[in-house]
């Protein structure tokens, strides 16, 4: 047979690739910080393999024998790849994060995945931050599961104060960790729109019971017209009671104006955990979270309190994607998102002013702004959320006033404004991550046909009337 | 431009293809029942396709504005093709199984999920089971789900009571959903080796303390020498006294003995839930579990208390999973299972008796077996297990006797084996689905050869000890 | 940040991993041989990333600039994902074998497959062989391809003799390559019904027009009742006049008396190249063919008469394959056909006995035989063709006499049927590698159901028409 | 067990959602027409697997039976899905555009590939085009096909005359149709620095030896200096003595004045088939070409004689670019390609103002441009060229003039160079489909800074020398 004769150029040009490859693997493995620029494709997919050859399920230098009942055994072959060869998930009973002798592999990218997310984290200007957990479940689990970790340091807890904020999640988390919600109302900021944190009544709250309060859940991200909490604040009466303190900031890391607040917070001691989505934050499918502390012990505890093993899915997902982007393509994302809200908020007040309406001042809202929709009779209010869906618009809200919702045995009034106070009804719309400049412009345009189309039938139909 | 003359038979057969295809999706959509034969990898791919193009971030006949803060947009196309174009996860944050207006058809795909479950269930004999709901995590959050689910219908519960089995997070569950364990040993059979269930301790702490008790959790999938729960006789008492009845049965669904006791005792109106890991009875990666119920009701209320939007990965592996296999091709995997358990006790027992050691007796379980090392000196013992590991072996596990172990505050003697109860040192093997008649046969001959290599070093040890 | 500290025993379990991988890829690199066992497709896919990595457009050390008019970009990510990142095929303008500066991957990887191919000829008993090329056209086009390589050797001829061989593709490679065929039609072998080389008629033609002619084209796998030509007798003549000898081989790799002969006739020096197809013999997608040589550099020559570069595809899936498989796992394949051909012609001679017809008798072809179909009437014939393809049944296929057909001007009668010869009508049947038993049995009943009832409608028919 | 209730909003979205995707399907399949926006992956990668559906290998309402001798099956899941699961490639023997019937999808597939790209060509402004066929091989090979193909119309032809173009594929491909050159050398413009068709010359040489000549290949895409040949008047003088016009358009496609000479020219009847590459023109992977006729039967004639089937693999990767980008994303592509062009211009004359070195003046190449080097002494030149190889830039390619070659027996002058004629020492750079704007200015920042370097080493010598 015809043997491969390898030429030296072609051998010294290999080593280099070798070289390369080996070097970036060794950074990633050992500094776990995220490169500059991204990565090709097909150094990425390299990469993970690279894991998952570390498994025992993809050993191959040995007969492997799985004696146990649970040897990452794939009966499918189209799931096999759609996890690259990852079965093990992470984690072991005793800990999510430690290593799993039978998926070394699994192990390592669960850890590196929560390195570079550690890293792109400062990146943002969050300095304060000392530990990150990605957790294979969506932010309403994870502030549960933060809950339910506190349990122990306060037994006989039986309340958590609850900053309205009208995310259905956000509640029903509370009862899922086995806690009481106490409802704080937002108010009204005296100069403009934005409604936001009581402090005055979280404070007389706490003062009262706090012995048998455990934590207060607050809120950055939101529609507007409520804006993030004074998380400082908040935090800082909180502390004064022993109180825990837990942020949802479900998709606020691409604010920067609730990163701001909480590194500030979390700097001085006030912030126990925060949370926020990762397909939000990240642009990855649904699935996963994010939960950070300022304090390193504080993440350690809350990983070892979860039971067993967890899907490996949402922290391969966002390893493959912030190597895809690299720290310049990431940050690019999010300054675009930052430069786009500030179009669409002039465009927004450009339509506004055409059609006699008005953009609520919520000057700390940096991805959501309402327009009011006075000029619309009350039924045709709602009926244009539903006309902008059917354009093909995703995500735009009508909130109209004086609804009554009863949640779990608690009542809110005017649900979805976040506030019994009195309110115009008004129409949402958000610029997150992602968006494109060309979505802007129809957006806009959208909304500007079919209001005037609404109120010109609307008059057509009080002329008719007025006439009869 | 030459024209696309499609001649007549290219016409009918295309025709036939898609009458074919469409049948075949309408079947699944509308009865959501199991084809008997596995289908081949390119028309699932088409079916998982064609369900991610009903989501709105697949659109394509008309302009796609996303207006809110979760559009289903992803920055990597590698972890886009990793999801097959699904981005929005399930449900709503009222209920998993809710519709999601944006992702018609990921809604669609995790209720064929459960629909195909429940149907392969059905045909495992348990003809009493009437809701199934996958959950994007392990079986040890799950059971904390469901304990956290039930926590409305008795609000002044604090116990949890724990027939004990060694699987930490089976422990940890109760204590994630804020519970306090009271801990009932197991008890030996009269006639055999198996540890089984202290009824009669159980209807004592019942008796005395039923006020204070939410659930029993039982467990049926376990390590040899413990065997399963005894379901129907727990489900009996926990209905005496109102109390809820839980079973972990992680691994349990492939065992003929397991699925017997759950479905008899449930059909009975004696177990509220079960649960079971997906990784372990149905060959995909870990992450998701199947809680199922005996009653609709039942499986609703769960699914409504979930707090927000989960993962679909693990109803979309499920899915493709039971699709490549077909009824027929999912129960022989199960009847395999079943005769190579029965070769690996053969076998096991031939080696005991050649080596002087003894399979426990432990005829209820049909997944795990105990062969004692009671020949081998104390730290030989342990030292096979390492050897084992390094041969290749997975999931082979020795169990010394005497140790203590404290987990959140509560001691158990024995840790390993279940129960305080006195146990020679054995080395447990399990033969779960999918493992191979090639590798039973290894891991037997490497036991021989590793085990009597050990004990020939102790002999020649001893030797030279006595000779000095 | 939380730094990851990586423990000791992550860090050894991680280098005795990548210790295996690398010794792998060291091996397959260095001695291009196939592994005895074949590998996890994570194992495999890591293997080809990495390939793809040393491409230039997958570089990521330093900025890459494209200056040249083929830089190795893809527009789709599915088509980049499709091919795993390679872009730039193989070869280069002056040989196909030639290593590419731009992709260096790509280059060791059309050399790995070359060499696991030839590992693999070895084992299957050729031993003869001396050099394997991977051409990414099919069988007629390199058969077409190794003509047009040789013509400088003889610049003055006009002909290639064609060994009367009833597949399309072969005899209009001769016209694509520039030549006219001279025919010479099969003979019956006086004990059976096999139809073999007409030596004779080959010999006087040779000794006629040798200065004329370029080459003699043989053919060994074929459809029954030809059987594969005397490849030894007529090399021995080529030899005689100094005339090339090509031997169309396209299914023939996994019949043992085709590799026999060819192997046997090329150690003699009378095979100057013989051509098979990767799909029926590797089980591959269609789209590419093997040129092997007794002589390294006949294929050098091939190699460096091909103008440009060329497809990367079929190398790529045919290393994967032989990866997939292993040496073990591709032998039993063969083997597996090899057993099932005999069942398969146990069958069809009991099926011929109990409906009255004969099964040909043809010795020399492992892959295919010929049931006579004498009782049928005219038109029930060929109809019966068409019905076991609407019965899921492909390639089978009926054969009746008396057919004539003109091909770029050259007639052929009893087209079909490899011979102007006398032939009654015939079904062809073949088992080829991949065939499983259950198709085997699907196939007779088939068979002996439509069968008897064309016949038994036949029947009924001539009563009528009898009794009219 | 719980049944799947489809509400009816689901059932209209879904409705919808099909209706949407059928429309759009039937679009394809019947008027082949490319969408003016592209497709999302989902919706591509869901229209390839329908096709695949339709194919027998991938069939699920029957019992599958392969008798044959090809039954697309395929061994590695890794394989098949790299191949989205067609495994039967394209075209029957008798025809590469036949339908298959054991692959209805595969033939469509190619089918649509073909039409869509028809219509992209007219969309490019060549409106005279009447065929087009995609060919699974490179350029080369198509070059020879179309060649072989016209062989009988003149069976008594010995030549190609070839317009010197110095690209070694398209002289090979001469040889492998089996034809001899006559070589035409290229001539400069008057006025200019482009080397360009000798007409004068090429009119000599057919009115002598015309009826031994089979066809003239003509070159329109190359590096600069060469330029485009004059199409209209070579085709000119072949129409006159009923010769045969073959274009060599290998990435003219993307060339405005390439396609505007070849259309011109085809629609007065002066181009028998031009030959273009798919990598080059539309940005996959290397391995597949296009030819295109100026009337429909000549591409016919050319699919017919296509000797058995092919590999899909170009199509599939053509289909799925053309969907992916759309009418408009294609066409920006090639507007891009015009700005970028430009550009490099405008900054490589800056860079040779500076350097005092010269562009030399080609205007109708619209993809290459020569910037001279005689500043540098000789092997500094050759030496400049590996320095940029080094620091990332491919493609990048330096000619020196005096350099002797003989290819296939005939000998070429300042190989590299198009032309015997004198030219200064230059280095080729190119701006293709696909370059960036930051490639542009490295390159160009690159070339500055190496060249400067290696000129200021020349002087520091020369003083050295100088002084010694």
């Amino acid at each position: 047979m015809k043997a491969i004769s390898e030429s030296f150029s072609e051998e010294s040009a290999i080593e280099r690739c070798s070289r390369c490859a080996d070097r970036m693997l060794a950074i990633l493995r050992t500094s776990g910080r995220l490169p500059e620029i991204g990565l090709p494709d097909a150094t990425i997919r390299r990469f993970v393999y690279e894991l998952a050859c570390c498994d025992s399920n993809n050993r191959y230098d040995k007969v492997a024998v799985g004696a146990g009942e649970r040897e990452g055994r794939i009966a499918s072959s189209i799931v096999a790849e759609l996890h690259m060869g990852l079965a093990h998930g992470m984690g072991r009973s005793g800990n999510l994060t430690d290593q799993q002798p039978k998926a070394i592999g699994s192990s390592m990218l669960a850890r590196i995945a929560n390195s570079l997310t550690s890293d792109i984290i400062e990146s943002l200007g969050m300095g304060n931050v000392r530990g990150t957990l990605i957790l294979p479940f969506a932010t309403g689990m994870s502030l549960a599961f933060c809950l339910s970790s506190w349990r122990r340091n306060k037994p006989n807890a039986k309340y958590v104060v609850f900053l309205r904020i009208d995310q259905l999640s956000c509640f029903k988390a509370i009862f899922v960790a086995g806690y009481e919600p106490i409802i704080i109302d937002c108010v009204r900021d005296e100069d403009r729109d934005t409604l936001t944190t009581d402090i005055d009544g979280l404070t007389r709250v706490l003062k009262e019971k706090h012995d048998k309060i455990l934590a207060v859940l607050s809120t950055t991200s939101c529609f507007a017209p409520r804006g993030p909490d004074d998380v400082e604040a908040v935090g800082e009466v909180c502390s004064r009671y022993r109180i825990k303190h837990l942020v949802n900031n479900a998709y606020g890391l691409q604010s920067r104006e609730c990163r701001r607040r909480i590194d500030m917070a979390g700097g001085k001691g006030h912030v126990d955990a925060f949370v926020q989505s990762l397909d939000k934050n990240f642009l990855v499918p649904v699935g996963g979270s994010l939960i950070a502390t300022f304090d390193e012990e504080a993440i350690d505890a809350i990983a070892q309190f979860y039971p067993g093993r967890a899907s490996l899915v949402p922290s391969r997902d966002l390893m493959i994607t912030l190597l895809h982007l690299g720290r310049n393509g990431f940050m690019n994302i999010y300054q675009r998102q930052t430069e786009l809200f500030e179009l669409l908020v002039k465009k927004t007040n450009e339509l506004a002013s055409t059609i006699s309406e008005r953009v609520l001042q919520t000057p700390t809202n940096l991805t959501s702004i309402a327009i009011t929709l006075t000029g619309l009779p009350a039924d045709e209010q709602t009926l244009l959320g539903s006309i902008l869906f059917d354009r093909g618009i995703t995500g735009a809200r009508v909130v109209c006033p004086g609804i009554k919702k009863c949640i779990l045995g608690h009542e809110f009034f005017n649900y979805g404004s976040h506030s019994s106070k009195d309110q115009p009804p008004y129409l949402n719309i958000a610029c997150a991550i992602g968006m494109s400049r060309e979505e802007v412009d129809i957006l806009i345009e959208t909304i500007r046909k079919e209001y005037s189309e609404l109120r010109a039938k609307a008059r057509r139909r009080s002329i008719v009337r007025g006439s009869e």
